[in-house]
């Protein structure tokens, strides 16, 4: 799909300078963009590095910025907020249609309208593909399961029995929603399993990272609030609870029955203790692990987590420590502190 | 499947106050349970909570608990072990049954009395599938590996060749189970890789959970004992041998050729060296790292990974170090410690 | 297939000692071989251990190494590479032959010579699948996707569209390759998504374990250089350009747009922050959190990462700790640093 600068340019509400007639092939980074293609640039990058390299012929640029020999600019308020838009038309969102003969479904299960299941998909009975919703090859809908309208699930999806996902959502490939959480208990030395019969429940516009895992609650449910964001390879115990606009990065794992609220950050690797409760608008830097409660907009990290406050001064003082050893063994060899 | 009341009571050895005729449609946590509902309550919750806020219409309590208006109660010495029993009369065992005819099964294959294989099972040559096994969808079962007596694998589990599944194992969907070790020599800067020939052993009732890997053995076989739980994304490296009745939590990382002894529990996010020996019921707190031989019995933390009171003493002086430092520098001024 | 002992000699070039008709019908180490089969002995293991307790029937040893009674040798100067070559005698490279009827195969994607499809892969249109190609049962091709000569994925595998797969890559099971960077900006508390329509691209003689995840990039290419290994569970951000013979342990994180060099090596569970910049040859230990850029050649540990020899002496000193904060309180008891 070819547009042209002006197109972009009206799409944006921005404001051209150049050559409005020259068509946009695609969208790259700066350095890697051809000749023919868009690019921008924002305010940070272009204090950073004042010098723009690039073969894009056209670029998106803050309002004010230097004309630039050669190339038609699209000068608007915030860059990144414009190249979003521009994105959007790039993005192929076709992703085939109608159901592949290829795919099985239980004559059980009900099809919304406008549903695309693909190649090798299975949909156990019972289960529920609203309206609108792509199921890509080889994923697995259990029984009584329900993937919401305009969902879509990429290849290797799997969704055990009883789990709910909401609208709009995007699971990524190879996540298992609603495998059985990890509980035992001890019995003369082994483990015997505690039967999970909760479920899953996704709300909507949530997204899940490729190869992330939600288990399901050993009883009632574990649950992703709407609009929350999950990385890849992020590990979700066993009713678990997370609040709605929260953004969890790649890695992470908490551990089950634990509470998260809403508008939460936790970084890439943070571990999160079991039937631990974290606050809204609570932000845990990457590698953190939380073994206990965190207020409303706390800010945390390490190892135990602590405020970075208190983190802040222990660790300026740690890096002093091999100073502060000589010097305690110079006094201890003077004598000081002897009775 | 409706139950009652007496019913219940009957299967747990409990004893029944109220209404015998009550009947159970489910079981639910306290406060997600519905009308009609079987709930518990343990001696813990009691005390820690008091007031029993549900919508139950049935719950199993400890011995001695005071009546509940309106709610049938079962009362046992041990709530926890009671609901287990419970939940198992509500697990839904239907897997389907019979070999799909969208299954692909080499004709060299074995298979038992009674095995199920789903929808778009592929096995290869020499493939044993022993009696009563569920192999659900997308499973694919490489050349001469076995699958167990009773058995369930549930959708996306990979099973590479000569690996073995001992009997009554759960796999979780996307679990890998014998891919090549991460082994390698340096060659004039470049990595060439050591061919992986050997297998995986995992024995019988071990449970392992979604999207872990167990790596083959580079000669020899990586061993998983009979009884261990794995969590989900748990990486266990080519050559460990883990013993019997162990727990791994989540996200969990075993290096290569490292020795577990039997019931070790390990909490998740753990990261052990290679080749290092961690002998019988040891504990390892969540998020530790272990680069040396732990005797049987030892409770450690940290990373590097110490004993409990060790780190406890640590950690509380680390606490206090910008306090020490301040002090530190107060006495350097007053030019103690100098020559 | 078997071979004997004096065919294995010639192989590696050793010197035979024993009885050359001796047959190998397999290879495996020392305490799990059986008779009949070949094991090896390592100058450093035979150092550590002096006895060699097996019941292989011949071994590859260190030249110099004493005779041992009823066992055939075979002597050689570096007994790991010479078993490298004995163990790709005994990999079985047979992976099936052909298109598979149950392939699903868009008729404008395009096929090499000599490919092998197996059972329920789905090769979406316009994508190129090179010569000598093996792709198993269930992986998926995407849009415009390559697959190189030569290169092998293991089922499971999803490559998203666009995304460059170089020749002779070894791709385990369950990897997803080009599922969307974690990117998003809040607009009013909420998250919306940028849209990710840059690529993967991985060079050749690359080695990707098992449920390993590599993000498209936002815009332009997310890169693995040649020759580089990346072991089970690793994650790699959207836009990371990662260089050549590099080589990343399990269940490690990098986060979006870092740049690795050249022969790095780092453990298992690194995390490393956006946007870091990393030398050629840097080492960064398991378990490390790398927040800033580092140059060639540095060897680093602990989060957050620092040089070893730094770690080592705060480390040292930590260990310490309980000491100086006892004698801290002694002094301060006493008066010491009161003005």
């Amino acid at each position: 799909m070819v547009q042209t600068a002006s197109d972009i340019a009206r799409i944006v509400g921005g404001e051209l300078i150049g050559d409005a007639s020259e068509p946009v092939k695609g969208v790259s980074s700066l350095d890697e963009a051809k000749e023919g293609e868009l690019s921008f640039v924002t305010e940070e990058y272009y204090r950073k590095n004042k010098v723009i390299n690039t073969r894009a012929s056209v670029l998106i640029v803050p309002k004010g910025f230097p004309p630039l020999e050669g190339k038609t600019l699209i000068a608007v308020d915030d860059p990144m907020e414009a190249v979003i838009k521009v994105l959007h038309l790039f993005v192929d969102g076709d992703y085939g249609s109608g159901i592949s003969p290829y795919a099985v479904v239980s004559p059980s299960a009900k099809l919304g309208e406008n549903v695309v299941l693909r190649e090798f998909v299975v949909v156990e009975d019972g289960a529920v593909i609203e309206d609108d919703a792509v199921v890509m090859p080889f994923c697995y809908i259990g029984k009584n399961a329900v993937v919401g309208k305009g969902s879509i699930l990429f290849p290797h999806v799997v969704v055990y029995r009883d789990c709910v996902i909401g609208k709009k959502c995007v699971i990524h490939a190879g996540a298992v929603i609603g495998a059985d959480g990890f509980g035992y208990i001890e019995v003369e030395g082994r483990r015997v399993k505690i039967p999970q019969i909760g479920r899953v429940v996704i709300e909507d516009n949530v997204e899940v990272g490729a190869n992330t895992c939600i288990d399901r609650a050993t009883l009632g449910s574990t649950r992703v609030g709407e609009g929350t964001k999950l990385d890849n390879l992020v590990q979700i115990g066993h009713n678990v609870k997370i609040g709605r606009n929260t953004v969890i990065a790649g890695q992470t794992g908490i551990a089950g029955s634990v509470k998260v609220g809403d508008g939460v950050m936790m970084g890439g690797q943070v571990g999160v203790a079991d039937h631990v409760k974290i606050g809204d608008r609570v932000m845990i830097a990457a590698k953190s692990g939380v073994t206990g409660n965190l207020k409303d907009g706390e800010v945390v990290i390490g190892s135990p987590a602590m405020p970075v406050s208190v983190w802040k001064r222990i660790y300026g003082a740690m890096k002093k420590l091999p100073e502060i050893y000589a010097f305690f063994r110079k006094l201890k060899a003077k004598g000081l502190g002897n009775d």
